[in-house]
């Protein structure tokens, strides 16, 4: 995996060959974005397969659920984890000998990082279709193929659409505290030469008021029916955009949909207080003062326009049954 | 002065022994804070003053006024720097020799210093009645002593609210890209022993969703009729504000007022893109990104709920004649 920490002064891959260097990778963002840290779980579960000595079904079977427990522990908030490690886990059903489970986990975690690329690729053709030739999108964090397997998504619509021959303009927000839109999303639009700007998050409204911003384009880490959670910062980059009638979409694959939770049951990951006392190493706020670092938030599904996702556009109120029909 | 891009991590003092020197230290942020901005321009002009090797009246005036120019064009948004250097030029017309321009100028500057150090008691006074014992007070940049002469604004209300009895928490939004509020504002707090968080920017709405937050305080570098011009991000900040029911509020000395100019007419100052580039020295965002980097917004007066000043509490719509009058 690329180590998404160094982005973008250096660029190195790194190689798990441990379950423990897997969840430091994940808990420390090395790894990041919901559709990528879930084909990193699956990924995990397979590794745990070939790490295990194992002489059982039974033993190896309970030695992949161990490992599944220490990944979706990792990061508490986005579906994705969850969901693809238990996809996998879920997946030695089938097996019928200790060799076969080996198989068939490194199978399924190959199945949805292959899937994840070509379920962006339909989002991003689905999205295409919101926005118009000209048109200057706002996006935040990162949701692009560094956060996905390929392609990515919010960025994935911008990419579909420029491949369509619309001229596109980006305005990314950086993101705090660990600036995932000022790293990694500017330098993924400029690899792939599709005009960006880099503002603070705080600019958001005075961009709106005083430029054009045709749409704002985030990602997701969990949709359930009455919200969207996604990177901190979110909520208030929705209300924004609502206050200058600017429409405000979330583009994501239906796995990162929660049909069984409501926004109030779930927990929002709090996250190690000197990512906002240090930068990079460097002290930028007092040594012992009190932070409030939450990873996510929270944006009611009333702020948002419409979730774009492989199986169409959908608009809230949201129909679940109807999201997950494949169209 | 204190060296205020150093903070926290670093307390140093620095004298300015020419104007360039001292032109450096305003346009680098060294000194920042409308206020604090004020009295430095102010002492300028008596710097100019016994710099100067001029032998006529006249051409020590020149000089002073040329001086007043290059003290002036570093930052063009915020309204006190240009309005204490011309009333300290202004005082000149009462000299009678050369000598005199020199004692009156350092008077006169000497005189806003102290002005303004007891204009800020006044505005806290004034603000504090706004505040409930128990408050939670969120705010932004630093409107306190750093960005003043004392007291502060902003920080100046908290501060008499908290000798008045009251039990105060702020939360300190770390405002990007030079974090005054994470490094100056969370400082300041801690040294007076008022319990303060930091967040980021981006976590306003979502912290005033979740946790109690009574009102939001600001400073202001320029009032017009119909907008406060303040740190970027601060009409972000006002929107959220208003969605969340949560009053508003804008501390400023009158001296802050621009009576002459709308909205319109204000040029906002624009900053080197490296500031979004780099965080102290350290790379954090592609060398060559496309930035927008406006170093205030302005927030149209409908989001103001109130401006404190040292005449009283307004609320818009303001009638100018009545915000000068001394109560």
């Amino acid at each position: 995996m690329v180590d998404q920490t160094l982005l973008p002064a250096k660029y190195k891959l790194i190689e798990c060959s441990s379950i423990e260097c897997l969840c430091e990778a994940i808990s420390s963002l090395r790894v990041r974005g919901a559709p990528a840290i879930g084909a990193a779980g699956g990924f995990g579960i397979a590794l745990a397969g070939v790490l295990s000595h194992a002489r059982s079904m039974e033993a190896l079977i309970n030695e992949l659920k161990q490992a599944g427990d220490m990944i979706i522990s990792t990061r508490p908030t986005a579906v994705n984890l969850a969901w693809a490690v238990n996809r996998v886990l879920n997946a030695t059903m089938d097996a019928y000998n200790l060799e076969s489970i080996r198989d068939i986990v490194l199978h399924e975690a190959l199945a949805i990082a292959d899937e994840d690329a070509k379920l962006n690729k339909k989002i991003g053709i689905n999205g295409a279709k919101l926005l118009k030739d000209g048109d200057m999108v706002m996006t935040y964090c990162n949701a692009g193929r560094l956060a996905c397997v390929d392609w990515g998504t919010a960025l994935g619509v911008i990419r579909s659409a420029v491949e369509m021959g619309k001229e596109i303009q980006v305005i990314a927000c950086e993101t705090r505290p660990l600036n995932q839109g000022g790293r990694i999303t500017t330098l993924e639009l400029m690899e792939d030469k599709i005009p960006v700007t880099l503002i603070t998050d705080s600019m958001s409204a005075h961009v709106m008021r005083c430029k054009k911003v045709d749409c704002v384009i985030v990602g997701a880490d969990r949709i359930t029916q009455d919200a969207v959670f996604n990177k901190i910062g979110t909520y208030t980059l929705s209300i924004v955009a609502n206050e200058h009638d600017i429409p405000f979409y979330v583009a994501a694959p239906v796995s990162t949909f929660d049909f069984i939770n409501m926004e109030n049951d779930i927990e929002i990951e709090l996250r190690n207080p000197d990512e906002m006392r240090f930068m990079a190493g460097t002290q930028i706020a007092p040594l012992d003062v009190n932070v409030y670092n939450p990873a996510f938030d929270a944006t009611p599904m009333g702020y948002v326009s419409a979730l774009i996702t492989e199986n169409g556009i959908f608009k809230p109120p949201l129909l679940l049954e109807e999201v997950t029909l494949n169209h």
